[in-house]
């Protein structure tokens, strides 16, 4: 059945009105009628079973009938993101809202080229596969930061895997018995739940400067994804799918 | 350095020509001349130094100087991948490539449209990945061939970790304690290492048939990749990711 995250509130007995391209997805894509039924969900008031009460040339009006699911969300698990490049930005906003992250912070560092994101865009990407991985919210995206700043505001209850793809030496000096030791699941094991952001850094890694701030920050668990140098996006899916083993909803 | 996966031997003091395309991107693309250096491997000769030797305008010629690595492969990891559409293929190839798997084999099922791949393509996307990953060799890309073929025809010393994702009773049938127990790394945690295969499915999922048969296959261990409907290059990244975590050359 087709799902919605929709703006409006989520109520039995209160109709609302779709935007008007979910509207038109529904009506004239999907080519539903008076009477059709769809999911929806809004972050706020779980999925409910809706009908379509009414068409009009302008849009449609839906209306609540069925609560099929409460309200819940997934660990609180936020993403934070060096800015890359357009397409595996977006890709990495699409995998990231299918793995569950509740928040992605877009971050500015010394090596990255672009202060710029389309948000509006991004915002959708993350809706479009919250509908489509089953969850009951889509990700809160936030304009992009620059690093030191973000950090600088950091909520330290808050812990973060710092994923250090340069970090070879680093990974030894932070206790690994080998150069490769401090493996991500070897770290994630020893860690407690609750708050935690994954840190995925630009293409061409972190700056000396950042990574020694990184290395003293009492909430940073620094971690190594294996012998190969990982593209952006292919970190990104790799470490939230080791966080949700380890301490999320995989477990 | 750049680095090149090349088709010629790597041997020290025996000259040879890269493909007319290298030629032309050593040359023409990155400006290189003559006495430059680069990095070769081509999956059987470990790594080596290589000295542009001579240019002319058809290409030019490499002459091996030092051996930068021994030959090393990875662990003995196939992907097997129900063929989907050409964008997300093409992503799980090159992410494929950058988790260590050491051969690709395509699949037709019941639920797959296509039968076709462009080979060719792919293995360029591999060659290319492999480059910029580090690894020694590239992944060997065969011809797509049916699922059913493909398990008659399979080395029962091969295991094959069976990314369900339609699996919730299913997970629960096979012994988990909750319908979402049998997740994927506690199911891994209890495995022998030696040749694995992970199984992708296609977009729609497995029918019923497939599924029953891949149930009573003695080496087929099915596994759960969390609460969340993957797609499937997330669902290939996710389970390389775990795999060699539990199993591989991440631990």
């Amino acid at each position: 059945m087709i799902r919605l995250f929709v703006d409006g509130n989520l109520e039995f007995g209160e109709p609302f009105e779709p935007r008007p391209e979910q509207a038109r997805y529904l009506t004239q894509v999907m080519r539903l009628g008076v009477g059709a039924e769809i999911l929806a969900f809004n972050g706020r008031d779980g999925e409910w079973r809706c009908r379509i009460a009414q068409m009009s040339k302008r849009g449609c009006v839906l209306e609540p009938t069925v609560r099929t699911r409460p309200q819940a969300f997934g660990p609180d698990l936020d993403l934070v993101l060096a800015l890359v490049k357009r397409g595996p930005l977006e890709t990495i906003v699409e995998k990231a809202t299918e793995l569950g992250a509740r928040r992605i912070r877009l971050a500015i560092t010394r090596r990255t080229n672009a202060d710029h994101a389309n948000l509006n865009r991004l915002r959708a990407i993350a809706a479009e596969a919250a509908e489509q991985t089953g969850r009951l919210d889509a990700p809160d995206i936030q304009e992009p930061e620059k690093l030191e700043r973000l950090l600088d505001g950091w909520d330290v209850g808050r812990r973060l895997m710092f994923c250090d793809e340069a970090g070879d030496d680093f990974a030894a000096e932070w206790g690994g018995s080998s150069g490769r030791a401090s493996v991500a699941l070897k770290v994630l094991a020893d860690q407690p739940a609750g708050p935690w952001a994954v840190l995925i850094g630009p293409e061409g890694g972190f700056d000396a400067q950042e990574r020694e701030r990184l290395r003293t920050l009492p909430y940073v668990a620094p971690v190594s994804l294996g012998p190969r140098i990982l593209r952006a996006d292919t970190a990104a899916i790799s470490a939230l799918t080791l966080w949700q083993c380890a301490l999320g909803d995989w477990r």
